[in-house]
């Protein structure tokens, strides 16, 4: 009865998976939220569709791991902590260290610590996880999984930017990407349905959730992503703008008579996107039901939205000079098939048509038609049972 | 005798052209350099091939003007100052203001003024141009010719960014592009070169100099364009970034413990592109020679130049919905063959195929085979001819 315990350390949250392995049976999940702030709690999913939530002061993350463990065996999801014999973390930044994921020492861990520049509400807050879970489990084996790594395969071109070379040289300023682990799975999965090596085929993974990002895939490999030197780059996302221009963004600053470069990034991270386009709402459902009603602005964000998917799959479909299939994951990837529609419809001149009862079913799997040109797929994304493998992978 | 005066004001540089018109005969052009610095002249080619430079004190782009004209009388170029009855001066921002080029009056002086912020080191000096000749040529027509007008029909998804709406509202923040005199100029003489209406064409016009922009043209009109808020966005260029991460730069602002968002941008304006990654030269000459020796730095920054033209065609074909031609023009474009080649090649599995004695050839027109599925074109610029047939198309 080994278990693998899955931890996905947020600047406020800690989220869990238990799995048994290598059985890949998830026998628990959990979500450990407000931690260091009033209202604290604790929530614990198990057995089956048992629920167990309890309010109490979660200082921190070393606090809120010791509860963890403790509601564990109250619960008796586990008998004896013995029986976890790995911990997969998820850790944002491996920059330019970690190309897969790794059974966690010493050097590991100050590597970590090195990158929390590059993932400052993040890196630290994994790092309290990685040593909290070494004392309280010192036998189990620890991985690091890394958002980055995946896309540590990017070409030479691809992930440096038209910026002094020395910019590189001195501070790493390159892209790493994020949502790694979950362009490998879906991608993998995809390849499953598609009946074909991953590494024939060229394809288009979208995480599109509250955080967004593409990915294209060749060679098995990542050839080019579209989150950059952070996840703030890229297509429209729920609070965070994507792309933008520079000159933009100082203008701003010079008419708002600030020189607060944290203030600004604040504000293209947590009040842009969606949100910020449509005044509204950063959730596609309010936003589509919205724009139905005559909201201008509701639809702008989504024509955003489409438009910014539409032109990075142009770009990957030309870079990597072909498409084989384009996958859609995440929270709107995977749910909301208007805007699945919407982005395939403008593909129809290269051949790419949506079977719309499959798609309006939301099956798991291909939702192009049998004689589309490039297929087109759902495929609901599973990142902890992606890091529960590699954990299972790494023991000895 | 009638003819045509067509200024462009730069921040320290004043270039003409001389048109008899409506022949379109250039009969002179001349170049105004350092002013307001020591080591100021001016250099005019006029008749058949006679040249008259002198180095003489140029205070400010008004004293600039004086002496051109001085010189056009003395040079027997013009007799009477009476025989120029059009003056067009290029202006770089527009705004949303201008969607074409206008008869100057009051209003659009106090329009270009207004838009100062937008090009601070440009429209003041276009200004002072403009109400200097309108001193020394009161009767002469003068027309405003905007690099940012032909954009002005950029559908809104292709102009708004994923910034908070309300900086749109309060401060104008959009995507203007630039060049657009020669986007639209090389798109209408490629029509001809290919015997068809502009309007029923989709094409990608590469406008590749020292800055560099691309543009995609669909029904006659400008439906995209790489270059954004201001001229430092979009692909590599000489010195120029293109597209960067926000907080990439926040990033670097941070590590060099610096708030001068002003240096940072005159660092991506002046430091970055071609020179910045190759830490050589913004010449693509110079970088091509470095790379055939062997150098690796000037080899990324002609692979991030070329990567960045070819994902921006793959961006625009697909948001087009296809694509019938694409057209290189200006320094580079014009002149670079084994770089037009390179682009092309990466089109190759989507037909595209180059004819390579035209190319090499640098002939004016298609430069692509017979069978190729989308032409190529060759097309040398002409901004200045452009603006003096929209002040002939606008005097009474």
């Amino acid at each position: 009865m080994e278990k693998t315990l899955v931890i996905n350390s947020g600047s406020s949250t800690l989220k869990f998976k238990l799995y048994l392995m290598p059985e890949e049976k998830e026998i628990a999940k959990g979500l450990l939220e407000r931690i260091g702030f009033d209202g604290s709690a604790i929530k614990i999913v198990y057995g089956d569709g048992k629920q167990y939530t309890e309010k109490l002061p979660l200082a921190n993350h070393a606090v809120a791991i010791k509860e963890m463990l403790r509601l564990l065996k109250e619960l008796k999801i586990v008998d004896d902590f013995e029986e976890i014999t790995g911990v997969g973390h998820r850790v944002v930044a491996g920059g330019e260290y970690f190309d897969q994921s790794v059974v966690i020492d010493d050097d590991v861990i100050q590597k970590i610590d090195e990158l929390a520049d590059f993932a400052p509400l993040h890196n630290p807050n994994n790092l309290i996880g990685i040593q909290e879970f070494k004392k309280l489990l010192p036998d189990a084996t620890a991985v690091a999984v890394f958002d980055t790594a995946f896309h540590q395969t990017l070409p030479e071109e691809n992930y440096m930017y038209s910026t002094p070379y020395e910019w590189y040289e001195k501070y790493g300023v390159r892209r790493y990407g994020a949502h790694g682990t979950s362009h490998q799975f879906v991608a993998e999965k995809a390849a499953e349905y598609l009946g074909k090596p991953l590494k024939d085929l060229k394809m288009i993974t979208c995480h599109l959730g509250a955080g967004s990002s593409m990915c294209a895939i060749k060679d098995g490999k990542s050839f080019d992503t579209s989150m950059g030197f952070t996840p703030l780059t890229g297509i429209t996302m729920g609070t965070r703008s994507g792309d933008v221009d520079f000159s933009l963004v100082a203008y701003v600053m010079k008419k708002m008579q600030t020189t607060d470069v944290d203030a600004i990034l604040d504000t293209l991270n947590k009040k842009s996107g969606l949100l910020g386009v449509s005044g509204r709402s950063l959730d596609m459902r309010d936003l589509q039901a919205a724009e139905k009603d005559g909201d201008q602005r509701a639809s702008l964000a989504i024509r955003l939205f489409v438009k910014n998917i539409v032109r990075y799959i142009g770009q990957y479909y030309v870079e990597m000079g072909g498409l084989d299939a384009i996958v859609f994951t995440a929270g709107i990837g995977e749910n909301e098939g208007a805007i699945r529609k919407r982005v395939i419809d403008r593909l129809s001149f290269m051949g790419v048509a949506m079977d719309d009862a499959k798609n309006d079913a939301n099956v798991d799997g291909v939702v192009s038609t049998a004689d589309s040109k490039i297929a087109v797929l759902r495929v609901p994304t599973n990142e902890e049972l992606m890091i529960a493998r590699d954990v299972e992978r790494l023991k000895k």
